[in-house]
């Protein structure tokens, strides 16, 4: 039955896609998984939409044969929301990557949701907008797959995350109606939180395919700083003591003293091999001199080693190369080795705590193990370089992973701070969010009554 | 059947309960609606429970004998969506007022629902904090009803609404479950966002019970300023002037020349009868300093007729009594008179012209009408004092709003900024989202399918 169904959706997809439908296995294979250690189904065929209507069109012939939806943004996640499953159709949103409108009078941009975030970013410099989309999970993710995660980054501390930064959407619902969610004003009342209710659904509810962003103002001046620390414990005390003081910092990154080795042998660097916290600074140039100086006298205060600061554009490039590079650096540990990487967020009241029982276990372990953090969040994540297909080592690095959920619940924290559910946190959810998780549960049934869309995902 | 349910019912609820289960009929009554025009039947009987477990036996009482529940907070809203329906039992959380944990590390308070914004900040400052929580709706509302209705507010174009200004909360769902929606961590990627859901649901999905609220830094220096402008257009080109040019305003709020006329009757003043910007800022000194200069110089380019400031606590409220007065001065236009009041909120480009294209039809209209507005996020109110009992008056006022919901969609804008849905916005819910109301509507069924919470609001 189902081989004569999707024979049936195939035809039918063909027909509406022509050279946009795509059954050759190179194509398939590279759409199977994302960036983590989950393995995937090779999808039986790739299609490549351009519009709402190509969309609602392919989504309507899913629920008539009952075939399971992938959407696929960048496959830049890591924690498998978008690894294929048998039988599955891959809509892959890379070719809706127009920039539909910007308005620089009322701050917005109106995307595709294939168009990736340094497109966007481009786009607006070329236009000569002097406006930015601030959200920056590190990766060029499209901004599709950025608001179906609730995606977050460096720049959320003082930006926020996906949640706060998308005014409406476009969604292609189950049964491939169009939606409009929000819209354009800043401020709503009307009814219920749709736009909020898909960020962060990971393309179980509906396939979002365009959305409307704030933007915001380019800063006046930035400036970056790094500083390093005898103990994580004064580094993070650094952060606190910082936002007491009502420093707006832009990005608040730390590095533990295994993360800044992996950098310096990756980079060629010299950094002291220490906790080591980098700071971005936006504002007026007075602003931002007045907070590097605050910050600077803080950390001090905190027995910093060393506070190098600069607003020299490659200075301050060359300055944050450590924190751009860490991931590779990382996986460079070990070279061949693939990364497993887990992330919570703790109240930052309880981040130095949460992160010296995680160490105290990662020491205690065979393996190999980084960590860094968005810490003005609260939020960090450890990096393990795993030898590829050593199911031991996957083993140990996923019990290790949910020791530490355990240790951030236990904390007040949460089980993800920006990498989402997936298959990697399924059982973490629940133990999070317990019977909160069955009323999840009920509206993923009544909007998705066939589970046709991104099916496994987020539940158990 | 309904008359033996509620028999049981309230046997049930009066051994639970006991004085706190009241079927006095003067404070049924004080129960039957809100601060608005809709009216109400009188709730057969009101229960003021105190915590969680009680909510969850009354929902569960109320499940078991199919009686519909209307969650009460302060009543101060005013779209009727704390209106009661016939046989319906009224469940205030005017006795769950208490203020459960403040953490001035983490910056949050978890407060049960009944808990009043005066009464958290008179808390905060009592205990010594330097917080407070910035969501100012004007009246001292509860702060489970502002989460319910997704207020906003004069803060809002600095601070947000509930909708950024909440981190969990505890809610009790239709069958009596107790959840635990979001946390504490500043972000989370766990899941669907329930938390966003239940925040402008407006009672119809579950009743809140606690919140766990994010705090704001008290201002080290506030400033505020007034200044009156020749047209309505002239003072909002001001604020997008002073928006485009980085000033950070605390409160933008227009008032209109009748309302100024208003003002200066009520509370004996002698402002200039026209269009007037009010101004707040919060910062520190020298920040606060150089916006009010700022803003001067701008507001002057823009022809602003008057511009006087102020840092010092009484003159700054004396100097803002005009706007604290306004609803109750528009209402002694016309002594004895009813309010209705409407909101829509647009692109902030698209504002003047709204408003412009509003006056012109209240210009042509027999009703005394006053305007103000939340202008630096696009939002603004007309305010009727109506006579009451008045159907014609009534009828037209309604036809009015009607229209300038026409006009903010037609612009991009939504049928209400803040005031939410209750009874009087759903057919412009409607009209603004067409086929996602679907989507919410189903969503409802799936929560609520013995449809006992809040009954016949939001959805037509």
């Amino acid at each position: 039955m189902i081989d004569n169904n999707l024979y049936q959706l195939h035809k039918e997809l063909r027909s509406l896609l022509g050279t946009r439908f795509i059954t050759d296995r190179t194509v398939r294979e590279t759409h199977a998984t994302d960036a983590s250690y989950h393995k995937g189904s090779i999808p039986d065929a790739v299609v490549f939409p351009k519009s709402n209507a190509e969309v609602s069109k392919i989504v309507k012939c899913c629920d008539k044969y009952k075939i399971p939806i992938i959407p696929y943004g960048t496959g830049t996640g890591v924690e498998g929301a978008v690894v294929c499953i048998e039988d599955a159709l891959c809509v892959s949103l890379n070719e809706m990557n127009e920039i539909i409108s910007v308005s620089t009078e009322d701050r917005y941009a109106t995307v595709q949701s294939g168009v990736t975030r340094n497109q966007l970013n481009a786009h607006l410099t070329e236009i000569g907008t002097r406006l930015h989309f601030p959200v920056d999970p590190g990766a060029d993710a499209s901004l599709g797959g950025m608001a179906a995660t609730r995606a977050s980054g460096t720049c959320a501390v003082l930006y926020g995350t996906m949640l706060d930064n998308v005014l409406g959407l476009t969604v292609i619902t189950t049964d491939g109606t169009e939606i409009q969610t929000g819209g354009k004003a800043i401020k709503s009342a009307a009814g219920y939180d749709l736009t909020r209710l898909f960020i962060g659904s990971e393309g179980t509810l509906g396939i979002i395919t365009e959305i409307t962003l704030k933007l915001a103002r380019l800063p006046e001046t930035i400036s970056a700083a790094i500083c390093s620390f005898h103990t994580v414990n004064d580094a993070i005390n650094t952060v606190i003591n910082f936002m007491n003081a009502g420093i707006e910092i832009a990005r608040i990154e730390l590095l533990d003293e295994i993360q800044m080795d992996a950098v310096n042998n990756y980079s060629n660097l010299d950094y002291e091999v220490a906790p080591t916290l980098f700071l971005e600074f936006h504002g007026s140039t007075n602003t931002v001199t007045e907070y590097s100086e605050d910050a600077d006298r803080i950390a001090s205060e905190n027995g910093s080693v060393d506070f190098r600061w600069t607003t020299d554009e490659n200075e301050r490039k060359r300055l944050w190369q450590a924190r751009y590079d860490s991931y590779f650096a990382a996986l460079n540990l070990r070279p061949g080795s693939v990364g497993y990487v887990t992330d919570v967020c703790v109240p930052i009241s309880q981040l130095a705590m949460c992160i010296t029982e995680t160490k105290s276990i990662l020491v205690k372990s065979n393996l190999l193990a980084t960590m860094l953090g968005h810490v003005g969040d609260g939020n960090f994540h450890v990096v393990f370089p795993l030898e590829p297909g050593n199911s031991d080592e996957l083993d140990e690095a996923q019990q290790i992973s949910n020791q530490i959920v355990d240790i951030a619940l236990e904390m007040g924290g949460t089980c993800t701070g920006e990498h989402g559910i997936g298959l990697g946190k399924r059982a973490a959810l629940q133990k999070e969010h317990g019977n909160a998780v069955d009323i999840m549960r009920t509206i993923k049934l009544a909007l998705d009554p066939k589970n046709i869309m991104n099916p496994g995902k987020i539940f158990i």
